[in-house]
């Protein structure tokens, strides 16, 4: 596995290499991860995978300074998994001003579910994703369905800029009791560690509910949030959605995802599932 | 010359293709364009030139349904310079859904001279340049001076975003009486077009100005500006800025550059000129 700190080398690296697979990470790698790593080398001859924890995309009183770096651990499981390439550039080198001028702005999807709590996270997301799509020039690229408003604006990226890459969504990694693999993981105690599914467990309820034909949404929301409420969480929003591209769902719509966002203590944990209902 | 319509078709022809320069254009040729076309000639083996006229970079009451368009004799003019393929998507094509969710914001730049008359002008324009970068993958572009906001601003994008396309500047093509080419000239009527020249004229006095040494750029911009509007223009901005990056200049700046925009009647030209003063 080469390791690559500067745009200069990778663009070398790149050239005349045919089908590249690319997933960006911000280091701490778990087996989220490594399921992301295993999609792209089963579709390509090359896999980069990036180290950046993207300033960008955090907001003010957000973890940027204290979230976990990692890269010697990380550069080993990278390579024994077979990676090609450890694209790590320094702040400076992805921005070498200290901060961008132009931006993706993303669609308005960025201003709903964890764009109300995290305002800019998205513009942050999508142009540090550009960014790295620009240098590494990847033919298929792995994103996480955890961060699925992540993934969805990234898509609708791809496709309103014409980008030349496919995006392939890999499903959720999760812990013998359910507990979604996340980074922030790291920051729960031994006992909020143990009630952290519950945040799966509430989705699930709701999962199961629209499984059997409900569609008050609304009330599903409301009394999976109290739920949680009711079991010490903070609940930023608990919602029904369109899968396909996170728009408000209706009665009649079969494509559905459940999505939540909630503190445990201090730590903010994200989660979701999709539901494909039954044709009637 | 091939003419191509669609995306696919246009991604088909790129592959494998080593070495291609592009040239966007709103179509309308003029011997500007050639220029351009000419430059890019000279620096690639293949040279697309793309005529879109791009909705997104045109403002309530702008002329968008009115913008000349010529494709018949444009394409013979391409055809006779040696150019490999005409890309001329439909509206369609590039906007499926009729518009874009997903932008590019340029830098605050965008909100200054042009921009402060075209509000949206420059991100509709970077948004359909990265959307057709990314289609054509060119090694180089070449953009003209004319449209040096534009030129300026793509140039932050591909820096900022990290494009991988060597961006060309081609000088102004004029009139033999100075008149900067536009395909906006051809709103004029020939009392108009005879006086158009004025906008040239002034600007030129004003570098001359400045090669004399004066740095009380104020007072040069107000007296360039009165005499245009004695002459009858409608003056939006006539300034004078740092050619780099086109920041305010300061006196002590070696390298600027004199821009204008103004009404002739009904018709709106933009000009300008750099100039380079001797170190002392």
């Amino acid at each position: 596995m080469r390791v690559i700190k500067t745009i200069r080398e990778l663009r070398a690296w790149r050239k005349g290499r045919k089908d590249v697979a690319f997933v960006p990470t911000m280091g701490n790698l778990h087996d989220g991860h490594m399921a992301l790593i295993k999609a792209a080398k089963a579709r390509a001859d090359a896999v980069v995978v990036s180290i950046f924890v993207n300033r960008l995309q955090f907001g003010q009183g957000e973890d940027f300074d204290a979230y976990p770096r990692t890269l010697k651990a990380d550069s080993e499981k990278l390579e024994a998994a077979g990676v090609s390439v450890l694209f790590a550039p320094d702040d400076e080198e992805l921005y070498p001003r200290g901060g961008q001028e132009c931006h993706v702005e993303p669609s308005t999807l960025q201003n709903e579910l964890c764009g109300i709590y995290r305002p800019g996270h998205f513009r942050g997301v999508a142009t540090v994703v550009l960014k790295l799509f620009n240098i590494v020039q990847p033919d298929i690229a792995c994103f996480g369905k955890k961060d699925y408003q992540q993934l969805t604006i990234i898509r609708q990226m791809v496709e309103d800029l014409n980008l030349n890459v496919m995006i392939v969504p890999v499903d959720i990694g999760r812990a013998d009791d359910g507990l979604a693999l996340s980074s922030r993981n790291g920051y729960l105690s031994a006992e909020e560690r143990q009630r952290a599914p519950q945040l799966f467990r509430a989705i699930s309820g709701v999962v199961k509910a629209l499984e059997k034909g409900t569609t008050q949404y609304a009330d599903l929301e409301k009394a999976a949030t109290k739920r949680l409420t009711d079991l010490g969480w903070k609940v930023d929003y608990l919602e029904i959605r369109r899968s396909e591209d996170l728009q408000q769902a209706r009665p009649g719509d079969k494509n559905l995802i459940v999505l939540a966002a909630a503190y445990m203590g201090k730590t903010r944990l994200i989660d979701n599932l999709e539901v494909t209902l039954p044709s009637r």
